[in-house]
């Protein structure tokens, strides 16, 4: 028996009825008086020059009332392409007119005068020097005479003594360093552990794979959306359908060169987002300079092939990895190389790279990540970022390391897992996180132990980590007269948040749920609140109601005290009521009474509020098992079961633990198994979900998830982040499931039927 | 030179922007998608008996939607008539439509079958036993027998003595007296202090006269305005144009049954409510009901003809006043009895009565006022309510004394005024106001001492008090990454109120004016704030802002000493940067700097609250000199000078306040001198701008303002609420000038031409 009253239990969420009644308002359910429709300009060609931009003959048009280029960003930021375009649908111009069809028919007539260049689509095509650049790049060193290079400028300066002998030295090793040269590098991170060589010299086994993640969409159900109405002292006001209106805030500031005051951004309700939610460029901006052109509400609306096409997807990868074991099962090395798709842009992700070294004691580490420049649109974080694809390397690897060895695949990863002040490769100390607990938990759950299997039958596990942050946050409360509590702040609802952060509120303010009334407010009214994604918003928001919740209660025990003419230690806040501890009568206020009583003293209305900001988070691990069949006839993969483990520390409330659970399982199945964009040699991408697979619910296994509560020091009432977690060991789970019940590793996702069918052909079936 | 950096400014209002561009959001610039349009459906004579409603017909008119009577109301709470109308506009039942001009046809549509009655139109009639009552009242006995009779009920039914010699004589005494019975009274108030007998007997002087003040209307720019929007889940939202969305949400809450919680009232900018923006009744409700009837967005809106047969303005009222003097200038004694045409329902204003007492030491004072049910619509609060009507009566008389023993009408108010510690009459002890101060300052600055006239002039001096209130009140402030400052609170800004908490805000935060925006909310986000009216704001709101500024300060300098590694006490916040004390060499870091700093710390951002109520205000007064001038042939007065001075305890912005004093000023001219609502025998009122005249700027005065600053000890600054006081003495001061001019006193407002004409052939001019 919990000894809370509402945290800790399946409470209906509160914004249930809003969504299944309609009465929640998403982005298109924004109307403005007066409202024009806006249209990105987009570019045909995935690599090519702009020769010229003519909007003369879409001017003309009709209904059109402004059109806007980068001519018309006075701070300089690049908004829109001007001399090279990079990717198909890369945004050039942008129109707004009095109907969105006419914005689409301008958007047609202007005119782009392209020279087209060649294609750059494969990452290990891109780093070689005979490809075009896509940046004017004068990459010449590798990373390791990159590193000698500046050691020698830095002696080279210091006239303070003599580092001839040095010098010599160490040009004498850059020039006949063979360090590899690679192209086309957006980013790159080297993190190194130990020594890799000594340690794959003393390992038994090293098994060397290269594994192949595609880029996939986030899928978010409501396309990006937002309405921007500039009004004539300058104010903009933005409706923003995203996971951090603060940062959409100081993202259109920014690009804009427009101050903090003078932007408002009016979140609405949010349909999907999965850290896809973020970014001010897609509509945001371009909705702000149209409206800031024409003086009227602009709607800028992308359409689901403008999702696929300028989205802003999870960066597919080629990961070279490396490891190395004992043949009793303890691991002693492991390298990775990877290159992450990173498209136009500077890329998302390749940090992650470093989670190849799992929640595993690992001494000896090497993980050098590039992100590589390619004729596709930027990337960004969806669930996990870069998580699922690194975990889906390394727990295969280690799958493929327990087969050689015949160890079983949870043993072997018992016997690695860190402990509580373990050293974490490249890292700090571990702290107390349920990892084993966790692993055990979904194995018992699985009946992993006493497993069996048919013919074309598979049983595959794997974990996956993901260290939670935390973000600032600040909320406030109020109490009514009628006893009903208000809280109110400015983070958005990611799937059950407002949920939890009104549960904590209600437990600690010891009123019943259903009293408890939570309201998002815009950035102009809303404290700071730290963005919804990377699992931070429990642990956040949750504490800083948690905060706020405690000092209402000060507030209340205070105006009891003056009310009941006692002292405040002598009260107590129970069921509602504040009582006196040690009295005869007992006596006894309600939270209704003291609200309508606080009108009228000199204290004033009960508010509270809480402000917090990161504390340190504890990582969570999730486990997952399936048992797969295969059919040999169609190479059709179905899961027979798919058992969902995670640490969550607390759950607040298990329904919504259990929503997270499911979805993020679900997510890494289809990416395992069909999710995946594909880019043709014109740059075209499958824009739409005809040709872009997501799962339905026929596809779908049924998840059974396994709660594990090994509470986080930090956390309100234990609790820790849930949203990434789960989606991170899924396509590695089901990778190794389908191992095991055909023989061979598709080591590139997604496991599509035809595959299957290569595989089993190579496997002589 | 003032020790203040923003407050004591005359900074421009934060809000003149957006009401210059048209920025600023009315209640009829909302618009909701599938809005439809509701009428009221109102009373076409003024006293009837209801003995059918047919909405049949209507109801057959295409695009109608609904039709709400008092059978829609499940609380049983009165919003329609039923059985009997008692004025003409009185709502039957409101109609919502597709179109407003379909919504009026359906309103006509709709059949009432009336018995006609006799119409009561006179306060003075309908207090005769033979005039028919209103209300089914069974008055039988005055007010002292009244009284007499309660404490006979009270000695009978104690058995724990023998009161009979008592009840033999009280008895006797009931029985005798010549109590005069009023009818269709709606409400009394009986005041006394010291003996008014003995004091009109030790007077030299005695003068009585009758007074008569007509009702006028508040003629608020905006008409009333209210959409009302009900969701499926029973949620409601009003965007409603009111002085206080608080009041707004628990008074329909209250009416229809609704939880506090299943209401948010969003605020629209307020164009102009002078007290009679309060009451959900004229369009608020009806929404409401018009919407959870048709499941859509409902939009009620008042025409100006509505506002002046169904608005709610102030009361008219009958004064029968009489003052006993000394002939040095001593007043002794003072009985006034008023009547006060309270309409429909229970009046309001007659409270005020008392305020014949001024700001004079009258040992002797008898108060007795009464509410008088009529034929009109009901009243409600206008500027300073019942002080205007009840000043003009008392101030009038002063200057009749003041003639009648030839003493100057200055000299004779300050020798009576009270000063801090006097026993106010009926009431308790003086507090430190401004009075002789302010009546001395306009003397001075109207060159009263040695004033001139010509042929057809005269000057007039009064003076009106108002004991200011306070109410409840909440605001939360941010500080952002870029150092600017955001108010975020819930009362409304009646002209100028959000410029002086932003002000205050600044200067307790020594940021520029400039830095600081302030934000309304709804009040499903913003704290509980008192309603905007009765002269609150600026002291509540703005010692509520202080206390947030205080709070948001505390944690500015505990983020700075964790950040300058010193304590708090070691550091100063100036000019918008925290500086350490002592230190070499200085250091400092900037709001901004801090801001961004915060929402890395465990402290999280900074945000700060301020809670406040009731603390006691300062009376405020304010004191008119007039000097004018008649044209004998056309009965035209006109305005050669006016000065109005005022003590506002603190001027936070002197610009503001010069708006107040002027605004009231001239409010009280035109109710002196056109305004009226003019009923005829058939219960109807000039309806709109061409009959009911107020002033155009051709009509008015200059208005030369004189602030006089007399800190109030619990005022923001020494501020205290200015509103109010400059419309109280206009009425009386207008009045003295033309006696002074023409001789002949009118005792029956306004002062029409038509009426100076015949004053002046009374005369034999």
């Amino acid at each position: 028996m919990s000894e809370y009253s509402v945290v800790g239990k399946s409470v209906p969420r509160v914004d249930a009825l809003d969504k299944v009644t309609g009465a929640a308002q998403y982005g298109a359910d924004v109307h403005r008086p007066g409202m024009l429709y806006g249209k990105i300009v987009r570019s045909k060609h995935p690599h090519a020059y702009i020769r010229g931009i003519d909007t003369s003959e879409a001017e003309k048009l009709p209904g059109v009332r402004a059109i806007v280029t980068q001519a018309d960003v006075k701070t300089g930021r690049s908004v829109f392409a001007t001399d090279k375009v990079l990717y198909v649908g890369e945004p050039i111009a942008a129109v707004a007119a009095t109907d969105p069809d006419i914005a689409e028919e301008a958007a047609e007539l202007v005119k782009i005068d392209y020279e087209e260049l060649p294609v750059v689509q494969d990452v290990l095509e891109a780093i070689k020097p005979s490809t075009p650049r896509l940046h004017n790049d004068d990459t010449k060193d590798g990373p390791a005479r990159r590193v000698i290079k500046a050691r020698l400028k830095k002696l080279s300066d210091d006239e303070s003594q003599d580092h001839s002998a040095e010098i010599e030295e160490l040009t004498a090793k850059f020039e006949s360093l063979e360090d590899e040269v690679y192209y086309n590098i957006s980013a790159e991170t080297h993190t190194e552990a130990g020594d890799v060589e000594k340690g794959f010299a003393e390992s038994d086994i090293v098994v060397e794979d290269t594994y192949v993640v595609p880029r996939v969409h986030q899928t978010y159900m409501e396309p990006h959306v937002s309405i921007a109405e500039a009004d004539s002292s300058g104010k903009v006001t933005v409706w923003a359908s995203t996971q951090g209106p603060f940062a959409i805030r100081s993202g259109v500031a920014g690009t804009l060169g427009i101050p903090l005051t003078q932007i408002n951004v009016i979140p609405t309700t949010m349909g999907g987002g999965f850290g896809g939610r973020f970014g001010v460029a897609l509509t945001h901006v371009p909705a702000v300079l149209l409206s800031q052109k024409t003086g009227r509400p602009v709607r800028v609306q992308m359409t689901r092939e403008e999702e696929f096409v300028d989205g802003r997807p999870a960066p597919g990868c080629v990961i070279k990895l490396k490891t190395g074991a004992t043949n009793d099962g303890r691991i002693l090395a492991r390298q990775a190389l990877a290159f992450w798709d990173s498209g136009s842009v500077s890329g998302a992700s390749i940090g992650s790279t470093i989670r190849v070294r799992g929640v595993y004691k690992i001494p000896n580490l090497k993980v050098d990540a590039y992100g590589v420049y390619t004729n596709k649109s930027g990337t960004t974080a969806y669930r996990a970022p870069g998580t699922p694809q690194v975990a889906y390397a390394g727990e295969s690897q280690l799958d493929e390391i327990a087969r050689k060895i015949g160890m079983d695949g949870v043993e072997f990863r018992l016997k690695n897992m860190r402990e509580e002040g373990d050293q974490i490769p490249a890292g700090a100390k571990e702290p107390k996180v349920g990892y084993k607990e966790t692993l055990k938990a979904v194995a018992d759950a699985a009946g992993w132990w006493n497993r069996e299997k048919g013919p074309n039958q598979g049983w595959g596990v794997a974990i996956g980590d993901w260290t939670n942050g935390c973000g600032p946050g600040g909320i406030y409360i109020s109490v009514h007269e009628d006893g009903s509590v208000r809280i109110f702040h400015g983070s958005i609802d990611i799937t059950g948040t407002d949920t939890a952060i009104a549960q904590i509120v209600a437990e600690v303010l010891t009123v019943p749920y259903e009293q408890v009334t939570i309201t998002r407010g815009d950035t102009d009214s809303a404290p700071y609140a730290t963005g919804s994604g990377g699992s931070v918003v429990t642990f956040t928001m949750g504490n800083t109601a948690k905060l706020a919740a405690e000092d209402t209660c000060q507030r209340i025990l205070a105006l009891a005290a003056e009310r009941l003419n006692t002292s405040a230690d002598n009260l107590e806040l129970k069921d509602g009521k504040v009582s006196v501890l040690v009295q005869d009568p007992p006596r006894s206020i309600s939270l209704g009474e003291l609200a309508a009583y606080s009108l009228s003293t000199t204290g004033g209305p009960i508010v509270g509020k809480g402000s917090f900001a990161r504390k340190p988070s504890t990582p969570a691990l999730a486990a997952q098992i399936a048992k797969v069949e295969v059919d040999p006839e169609t190479g059709n993969v179905r899961v027979l079961k798919m058992v969902s483990s995670q640490d969550v520390g607390f759950a607040i409330n298990p329904m919504a633990v259990e929503g997270q659970i499911e979805g993020g399982t679900v997510q890494g199945y289809a990416w395992a198994m069909m999710e995946e964009m594909q880019y043709d040699e014109k740059g075209n991408v499958n824009p739409g979900f005809v040709d872009y697979r997501v799962p339905t619910s026929a596809d779908l296994p049924t998840v059974q998830s396994v709660i594990v509560e090994v509470p986080a020091p930090n956390g309100p009432f234990g609790a820790k982040g849930v949203g990434e977690p789960p989606i991170t060991p899924t396509l590695a789970t089901m990778a190794n499931a389908v191992v095991d019940a055909i023989g061979v590793r598709i080591t590139e996702l997604p496991i599509k039927p035809e595959k299957v069918i290569d595989a089993l052909k190579q496997n002589g079936k």
